[in-house]
């Protein structure tokens, strides 16, 4: 079992890594509850709410509620549910909850612990590779019509829990929509790392690997926000690729490709604006190939036109005073942050557009 | 005008009082904001929110936002309308929210900010004397339709305004209210300030004293909550006086009592409980007389019933295990957590009720 400590600024809290950690649960989560509330997806329950339920029966009554998988359930009405929940089974300050999910189940049961009581413990047991993202942080929420994520907290978990036996039999689109943010953390943080995923293949990643990928991704994370909680300043970084991405997805549908091959493909057009506009060099032509060879959708940027990304990019909740910043790479492992014109963000990106037609 | 500052784990913030603060907002709160969304109640509309809304008009575009007075605003439905306004005037994370308003407004507000995007800047205007006390120290909450507060944040103004125009020409039942939290916050801390306040007559009270009250509860109710601020220990002492108001307010049901008038009640069973269960000496005569002459409503201890109070008290959110937990005091101004048996908590209250029921 592998660990990091994450500082927040209300307290410090531990990512375990290991095998099998969600059948010995009462051994590494903290006695003295008076209940435990695990809130879960339809999909994951059938593989691990057994597990998990069974592991904890000795340290406390346990409870579950179960949404519907898929992120329509970070909804009011499903948050409103969960507390009506919580509620009825008399949770108390000294009860906790277990997000035991992907990331919408984090979020969403996040958000139900942050605001409950003004904020009871929670635990985040992430069932992704995605997750390890999410899940460390402290940012939690649900979706509004008009946009992603508008409402939430920032409320950190006492811990963050990852059983590896959870992700090692994921679908390759999961591998791949996780390591749409693992890539992410390596470009903004060690070309090193950068380099040598960029010569993998994600179907031949072994266990190993991916335990060490899944580390090295949480501590960026976890070194980022600990210096920039609220995203006052470098935490944007954490951005990179996202501000596309979140447009491709606004624009496409939630669910028509998952976030984390969305923020691939929008770091395909931050290495096209680094280099291209800021004279960066960039590796952006592996990257390409690293995409093609791992059967990410590049092909979505034949089907967006890029004045109707310029103007979802403006509605992002992250632009201020409707101009666009992007988060812009000098080289691998230095971010920084810029505002792009539109009328280069949309030449920029109808040439990278023309570059991948035929691929 | 008088100022006190609070710390709060995450910024330090002032807490203005003076004369007419409202007409000169524009003076007292920072620039750079990118739009700001005043929100108010369907009373406090008519007398304060055009003086509001044009001291503002050069800072940035004002909005505002109005839902019905009384407690029953504070609820999911008027909580999801205003985060609903927010969203349609694309307020972001650079625009501020003024809860100009009693205790209700503060309260639902204060939640709106804490969760728009994840937390913008809110500033406490309250228009009550009562609101002295909960717009500081950053509890936010609606409630639940199973009880008071139960769904909230713990969550910081960046600036309390106090505008004494707004409350010099409250009716007395108003004052009344608010002071039921002045004596407790002498109660809490000084047995002089106690004592002179226990002599005076609230019809009589100068516009200086007043001040000066509301000055002084600020100050302990500050003091209190920055050595703690999620309650994890001396902020419970401010519950001085709640566990019964709770139960009565739950049990006549909200409105029909004001909540300072509850705590005001509630304060004389904590004198009877400390004196009588544990030798204390308070000046419970006094209190009573005081209570009388200012006209509290002490007639409401006739019309509840020991045991259901009892039973309100064990659902009561503070509660934990189902044991009833009393703040009391050994003398004025040095209070201290027991759990009180429930016979000897309905004995004492029934002889209470017959000690007041021929006042």
């Amino acid at each position: 079992m592998a660990s990091v400590t994450v500082r927040s600024s209300s307290h410090d809290y531990e990512v375990l890594i290991g095998k099998g950690l969600r059948r010995n649960l009462g051994e590494v989560i903290s006695s003295g509850y008076t209940s435990i509330l695990v809130i879960t997806d339809s999909t994951v329950q059938d593989y691990y709410l057994q597990d998990v339920q069974e592991s904890l029966a000795e340290a406390a009554p346990v409870f579950s509620a179960v949404v519907p998988a898929g992120e329509s359930s970070k909804s009011m009405g499903r948050y409103e549910d969960l507390l009506d929940r919580c509620v009825e089974l008399k949770l108390d300050r000294n009860s906790l909850i277990i997000a035991l999910g992907g990331g919408m189940i984090g979020d969403l049961a996040g958000f139900v612990a942050s605001t409950y009581l003004r904020g009871i413990d929670y635990i985040q047991m992430p069932t992704t590779i995605l997750a390890h993202d999410s899940s460390v942080g402290g940012k939690v929420a649900i979706n509004h019509p008009k946009g992603k994520n508008l409402i939430g907290s920032f409320y950190h978990p006492v811990k963050v829990i990852y059983d590896m036996e959870t992700i090692e039999t994921l679908p390759e689109s999961e591998i791949r929509s996780g390591y749409g943010e693992v890539i992410k953390h390596a470009f903004l943080s060690d070309a090193e790392w950068a380099h040598r995923l960029l010569k993998g293949k994600l179907s031949e990643l072994s266990v190993d690997q991916l335990e060490n990928d899944l580390m090295r991704g949480i501590q960026v994370k976890a070194s980022i926000v600990e210096k920039d909680e609220r995203e006052a300043g470098i935490r944007k970084y954490l951005n990179l690729g996202h501000t596309l991405a979140h447009a491709i997805e606004a624009e496409l549908g939630y669910g028509e490709i998952t976030h984390g091959e969305a923020v691939a493909v929008g770091l395909l057009l931050m290495m096209k604006l680094s280099n291209d506009l800021k004279g960066a060099e960039l590796p952006l032509q592996d990257y390409k190939e690293w995409l093609i060879r791992n059967h990410y959708p590049i092909s979505v940027l034949n089907r967006i036109h890029p004045e109707q990304m310029v103007e979802k990019m403006k509605l992002d909740k992250k632009t201020l005073r409707q101009k666009i910043n992007f988060v812009l790479l000098h080289e691998l492992s230095d971010p920084y942050v810029v505002e792009i014109e539109e009328n280069q963000l949309v030449e920029h990106m109808s040439l990278l557009m023309n570059e991948v037609s035929g691929e």
